[in-house]
């Protein structure tokens, strides 16, 4: 089974990446750029029996940090 | 319009992040996790008449590493 996990910065939390990236676009002339946010995408392959409660536990202890980071689940496959 | 850019490895290249996560949610206990592959996602602000050759261009030239990377373009909203 497959498995993404779309992990984002909460809303408030800063993000520097982002500025920096939202800068460089700017300086690449690009206009019309009003905000730039930067998250991860952890994409797994899991046995088929895999249950949503195990795949919050991996989000919760592991992937994300859940002081300043939000996680989604997507399942692509089955 | 809000747009979400994806970015993964392409396939087959070396991915030591995902490899150390992996490793990590073995050592956590976690059982059958085969594969583990790290992507960004880049969510972006933009003005509503930025067309998709403009957004196809700040990818290229900033956002992935077209060497190592594949790009996918999702609009959110509009």
């Amino acid at each position: 089974m497959k498995v993404r996990v779309h992990i984002s910065l909460k809303p408030g939390v800063l993000d520097p990446q982002g500025r920096a990236v939202h800068h460089a676009l700017e300086g690449l002339g690009f206009k019309g750029v009003e905000d730039v946010r930067i998250g991860r995408t952890i994409s797994l392959t899991v046995a088929d029996d895999t249950n949503d409660e195990q795949l919050d536990e991996m989000c919760r202890k592991l992937l994300a940090n859940m002081v300043i980071e939000d996680y989604r689940i997507e399942k692509v496959e089955g």
